[in-house]
């Protein structure tokens, strides 16, 4: 991949892993933030973790978004939909746009163990009916441990990609399948994303009876499943 | 264990696969089916399966539900609300009920892949208000695939077990590690089966993606998890 990633809420735990793992692996990443300042300074703790020749940088939400044309949105729930709004003029047609978010119920002062109704039926849901026309959503990232994407021990979990936009299931499972030790697996359409951010309030459960930091494998199928083809070459 | 175990619509690839499973791990297995005949077929095929030792009888599903105190409900989702009615009497006091059972939408000739809204938030939930008093149910086996249950080779998936009882979450755990690769994993409350149980329509769905018969691993979790103590010798 040759073109930038713009975290978008990139300062908070989930944000800054990926983009620690995303700068390991050679790619360019911009932190965005509701503070410049406070995107410049994760960009830096990041370059300093992820070595010399890593290529973060940080800019204010709206100029992170209006820098790339991919997208990954690391917000809490109750964020979301206001964010989106507010970055819509910023996101250009033919950009992709890869939601992390989790409709936890502890948005609502509930438990993160369980998740509120969403009307469109899941958090990435509301978000493809709040970009601009031409903008794909990809779901995805909502199970990855944030505690170890920010650590130094390969990942031991799959990311499952769900997207109406064969092409943007395509950029997503490349970017999940550059985090070491990820497999990027093909979830469907973009609906399915009900039932893998659910999954987040169960391993959050989990972490919280076992003390640990939970994620899943899929078993049983086929290699070719869990094969990122490197079509596209940016 | 020294109870049998009464498997309630076992002569269905799920209850079939799991009664197989135990009666290979030594336990004995009442498979109970609306036609006693039918009920007595499987466990001869069962049987036959599982070694000369095999204890496994048949009998109609009241008939196993009361020749039993630990009752494992395998039905497809249509049926399970009137089998539960017809059943009540046959339950007594003291009872475990793992209840197996996924809303899928195929029940009402919708999706595999997708489930339904059940009101009281699960199948397992609405199990639960259709059991006797005194009878405590417990969620699992929903996601362990019934091909692989089926197969000879161990098992690759973990069961999670939610439960109000930890009672029945102990008994429950103890049966799901009899089975040969499979963890068992304390998913706490009954509540979460509504989580548990959407999984299995993601599975479905990956299945039919990738041509799998998949199921799903927690990583990330200490050994003890993962650990059933032995508390109960009954």
């Amino acid at each position: 991949m040759r073109r930038a990633i713009s975290v978008i809420g990139g300062t908070g735990p989930a944000g800054t892993g990926l983009a620690l793992r995303w700068a390991r692996a050679g790619e360019t990443v911009i932190i965005g933030s509701r503070d410049a300042a406070r995107a410049q300074q994760t960009a830096e703790t990041i370059r300093q973790r992820a070595g010399a020749n890593a290529q973060v940088s940080g800019l204010e939400n709206s100029a992170a978004c209006a820098a790339s044309d991919l997208l990954v949105l690391t917000v809490p729930f109750e964020g979301q939909a206001a964010l989106l709004k507010q970055l819509k003029p910023a996101m250009r047609a033919g950009s992709v746009l890869i939601d992390a978010t989790v409709p936890l119920a502890a948005s609502v002062g509930g438990r993160a163990s369980r998740t509120l109704g969403v009307w469109q039926g899941s958090a990435a849901q509301q978000a493809a009916e709040l970009v601009p026309k031409g903008v794909s959503v990809a779901a995805a990232f909502q199970n990855a441990s944030a505690e170890q994407l920010n650590g130094d021990a390969d990942l031991d979990c799959d990311v499952i990609v769900c997207s109406d936009d064969p092409g943007a299931t395509q950029v997503t499972m490349e970017l999940a399948a550059k985090i070491a030790g990820v497999r990027a697996i093909d979830g469907g359409k973009l609906e399915n994303a009900r039932i893998v951010e659910q999954i987040t309030a169960l391993l959050i459960g989990l972490n919280l009876r076992h003390k640990g930091h939970s994620g899943i494998r899929i078993t049983g199928l086929p290699d070719g499943a869990y094969k990122v083809s490197l079509l596209h070459n940016r």
